[in-house]
């Protein structure tokens, strides 16, 4: 196990053309596990449960992530309060508890930990950019105690806030990657992907892309709208995707918060490992180089990632030992159909059968909902496949 | 029954601003009641079985139709050799025979008589303008001579192609509309629909718009597009949607021809009389007057726009004396369940099941299949919903 | 063309091993056409349109059929002032038109006419065995002066108002033909399809099956239950089954009538061409040689019956002259993938997508509903599928 | 917390009427943790990372489970060498690391420790009762050692193999338990559930019921058949299920091992919380008292079942802290729409969408694709729902 000192930090890697793996969704992983509840999706269980914590940091890392991110979310103060918890332990509790568990688990592998900051309710309520950016600082203040390894500006749906907290980050002479919460038409006030992605540049930002709210070829193709406008303006970046695991063809331009199974009935859109080693090519091939997980990773689709990109890593994960490539663990099924699945082309192919004969394959996004109408095409225009 | 000389004409209708609607496709209805060969699809059962033709004509007459399209689809005589038919009839006699049996039912109510030309092998030969519209004009010879009340080229891929038919049609001195069978992304060569508009109404067309290859929506969708073009470059034109009967989410840009279901097993996509309802007022709301259908469209989806459209039209077809509006007539069924689907609300709202557990809800038009994978999202672009 | 005199029976058909094809479901086929109205569903049109009844008749014909039932469907007089119709035609009128345009048609080719009784609303309300025997009785009296030449007891789900009617129609000396409207579960009563089957023979039936409410494998399931019955009874029949043209898997004990599309939305539902040649085979194999069609056939699904009955019956039919065998008619086509579709094997495994992402697979029937829950198993139980 | 031996025993409870909740899959459950490999699912980690498997025990016991099965399954020495895994540990360590587990986090909470014996492949092989009955014994070994509370024999699909079974496990004086992983068409020689279970009760049998291969709403219905069996014969018994979470309408008797999705695409079948409540309410109806999981089954699924019979039980499971009743969670979200799904009755009746347009909602199971074809109501005969 090599000391902290000693890893290459994420700029060395990603300068040097190498994957970064990053890790899945903490908050609806431990939704399911019983640690988290939905609506708040507050992050006490840092400090109430560190084990459970500490287990799922694990279970990314045997998967192949190289990076820990504290588990942080919503950890503000004010956030905390806002929530309407009755918290045993304080917001600083919290927070120190999260960095001191990412690197526990990072110390036992090749992983970095990441700090992570994300939009503000202030921002929404239109308070001034020293405002917002005071609220940035101060989440800043125990990820520099802790001495994180990199920062991350994540689940921003304007860009202008993003901007702000990129100039904090920065200021604090660590790696920064900046995220947007956006799909292909951009941030929710029409900025386009491109162009988003030249301002988080400019503003500082060492890595860029998105994340959450959308499935991942959506992120994919979203990435490399920024990816193609960063090139268009001369500049140079690093891009990252850390999508939804879920599958979100439905989705208005708010993503999935607006789709009506959000967030209790998602499990018919789950991610197949197939699919996400689909979509770990379809990001390589982009360009995109920092390749995670957000809202419903779990550790077997992040060893997805890690196994379709072995080659080009050179490693696989260590949870690879506990899994046959492409099925190859039914090989010895003593049914003839049954080892007849342990072949690549079998699961590619394979279109999964929801098993629910009562359910539609797409639905109406709430926001939609004033528009009622019996018509598949409006949703679906046929001009938009190719 | 009014004298064919006391009919006011297309162009009139549309200046005051009146709903012109159109008929349905012949070709698939004859097709399935064993008067058309599907492949060939030529028109000899106007020579040869006219009953059957008259009767179609008919009932899309009581059905509320206000034009008969002269069933001469692919009815030229290269067509006729060419599609490899040993015929009875010559395609003279063919065509003149569809002129006499449209005309003739034409006169038992208030519809006009159009002929119609299409886009020809010629031109996707590379053949010269000349020769093309040489191709044109002897197609024309049948119409003049029969008298046909307006013209329709329609049904081309490449919007020169139509521009020449337009041109060849126009010098005849009666109305021409023309319709490309394109999508929101415009024609083969990627001539958006606004530009494909312009140019159709600078060739002297005085109704634009599509027909086939796409569903409704998507064509009442392409017909804003033309609109908005035509009223960009302050020109001046009427506008027409005649779309499958099909729902086609899953087209590419080549419309329903290369879905794998075409044509013997596009069944579960027909329209609900209900969704041609929601087809007319979208129409109606986008500014088109002229308003029918093509392949798919049976006499009761024409029925249906007209019943849509009954308070702007100020008159009720024929056969709606044996339909009750928004299912009425269940009112006095015995069992209360039924009887209370006799409501506009229940249709309107209803989303009905396919019957089919083992089928997908979209499929992989054929021209796409070199990419075979398994990700739902790269077929349907989330940001393409609204 | 031979005349009436020298055909050969329904029962010397059948008894000589033939395949008898019915024809299909005039009132839903009429309806589509503008000529009946949905919720009375009565036969008004044979007098009033007899052009447009004639015309349906003709492409049944052509399509392979070899009866042709008098279109007369809920034409008593009772029933017809019953559904509030203000009729130009007396009953009497419209049922001896009726006769007349199925014999007319009939000697254009080897086609029989049947003349038909159903179930009477008399039954229902626990009228006596004499009163309902009389209606039967009534509407024999235009059949027996029309001549037809066999006679259909059909849509009944009471097994033992089905044998008044059989032993009604017995008194003429004509053959005669029984169907029940039931699935598996068998009668309105619990009787089993076995045991109604038994009886409707010891009425005095000659041939036995099922007509309506279900889909095509479901009524082959059914007469297959029948025949079983009557087999074992040591009696001896011949078998029937004229069944709906939609998919109904989700249908309960009363068939389609209680699912939530039913009359106006069925349209996903229409079984392909391709589907009906697998009923034909399917039902061929169960040992029922009457094979014909009820609500949704429309011309050319009883062609694809004629088509793959074509080597048993040792003809194609006329219609066939329009229908490549198999989608052969596609080989000349320009696209290398839809010539690809020319083939049996592609259309026996095609999975056709119903074009509606909004949709479901399955409905629940009206009369369930009581019953809400989002369990998709208690529908369909796994213990149902072999 | 409670001693072990001031425990009340799993037939005090049941004898007493209260509901005794099971836990969850652990080999699937840890197959997406990464310690469990497909295939050969053997469990190691008990051994090698004890503190993964502590973890799981930990989540089910706060999700509510008074049971925590050893994690033992397929640990016979035989097994564990015919899978070829090469391991650090004897088989020998593995069973008592596992008694160790389930016992140390059993004394954390109200739950007991079961024992748990599966079919064999001596049974399949044809080999002696007496040769099959060693194989049990043995295994009993290190469950007696460890001293269990009570035994479990799950997953026979032979009635015979499960009746020696329980009698081996009923000599040691432990209250035993047999669950078959049968449908409602019985054991794999067509033994009917209900006599299954007579045999089990008269072989020794405390508690019967199923586990596995079939989804909740099945097994309920078959644990139903079983529990009439056993009072007709006279006899009594308690009576347990634990389900697949997955949906599958379209299996066939073999169960989800044969549907070509598993077990790598499972995904779109995970059923949800609310339907996981379903089949708790349902169970619990059918009078069944033992009420768990088995494959798919998450943390977060059993913590359902325990909320919802938290009235009969008097009690809400620890993870409750972290989970509002019906979306209670989201009744303070910024956006409407979302708030107004914080409520029992929208969650009740959403039917999820997969967000899969190109797949459908059944599968054909493998083992019957020897009868290829398009006909859906083959698959799903219309008499079965009711």
């Amino acid at each position: 196990m090599a000391p902290v000192g000693s890893k290459r930090g994420v700029l060395e890697r990603l300068d040097a053309g190498e994957v970064v793996i990053g890790d899945g969704g903490f908050v609806f992983a431990l939704e399911k596990r019983g640690y988290v509840k939905a609506g708040p999706w507050t992050p006490e269980a840092a400090a109430e449960h560190p084990e459970a914590v500490r287990q799922l940091h694990r279970e990314f890392l045997r998967a192949g992530s190289n990076v820990m991110q504290t588990f942080t979310f919503y950890a503000s103060d004010d956030k905390l309060e806002n929530r309407g918890n009755k918290l045993t332990f304080t917001g600083q509790q919290i927070n120190e508890a999260a960095c001191d568990l990412a690197r526990e688990v990072a110390n036992e592998g090749d992983a970095l930990v990441a700090g992570g900051v994300s939009q503000t309710p202030s921002y929404l309520s239109c308070k001034s950019e020293d405002e917002v950016k005071k609220i940035f600082k101060k989440q800043l203040d125990v990820f520099i105690k802790k001495n994180v390894d990199f920062l991350i500006a994540e689940y921003f749906e304007h860009v202008e806030e993003a901007e702000w907290a990129v100039q904090v980050l920065k200021a604090t002479g660590k790696p920064v990657a900046a995220t947007l919460c956006i799909g292909p038409e951009g941030d929710m006030h029409g900025v386009s992907p491109g162009e988003c992605a030249v301002r988080l540049v400019k503003a500082g930002a060492d890595i860029v892309g998105v994340n959450c709210h959308f499935d991942p070829m959506t992120c994919v193709k979203t990435v490399a709208m920024m990816k193609a406008g960063v090139e268009k303006a001369g500049l140079k970046a690093h891009y990252m995707t850390q999508p939804l695991a879920y599958h979100t063809p439905d989705c208005s331009c708010q993503g999935f918060i607006d789709l009506p199974e959000f967030p209790f009935a998602l499990e018919p859109r789950i991610l197949t490992r197939w699919e996400m080693q689909h979509y770990a090519r379809e990001a390589y091939k982009a360009g995109i180089r920092y390749i995670g997980g957000c809202c419903g990773f779990e550790p077997y689709h992040i060893r997805a990632v890690a196994e379709e990109l072995a080659t080009e890593r050179g490693i696989l994960p260590e949870a690879s030992e506990k899994h046959g490539m492409w099925g190859s663990g039914l090989e010895m099924h003593t049914k003839p159909w049954v080892r007849a699945r342990a072949r690549r082309d079998y699961w590619e192919r394979l279109k999964p059968a929801s098993g629910r004969p009562l359910c539609p394959s797409m639905s109406t996004p709430d926001a939609s909902l004033n528009n009622i109408n019996a018509d598949q095409s409006a949703k679906v225009p046929s001009n938009t496949i190719h």
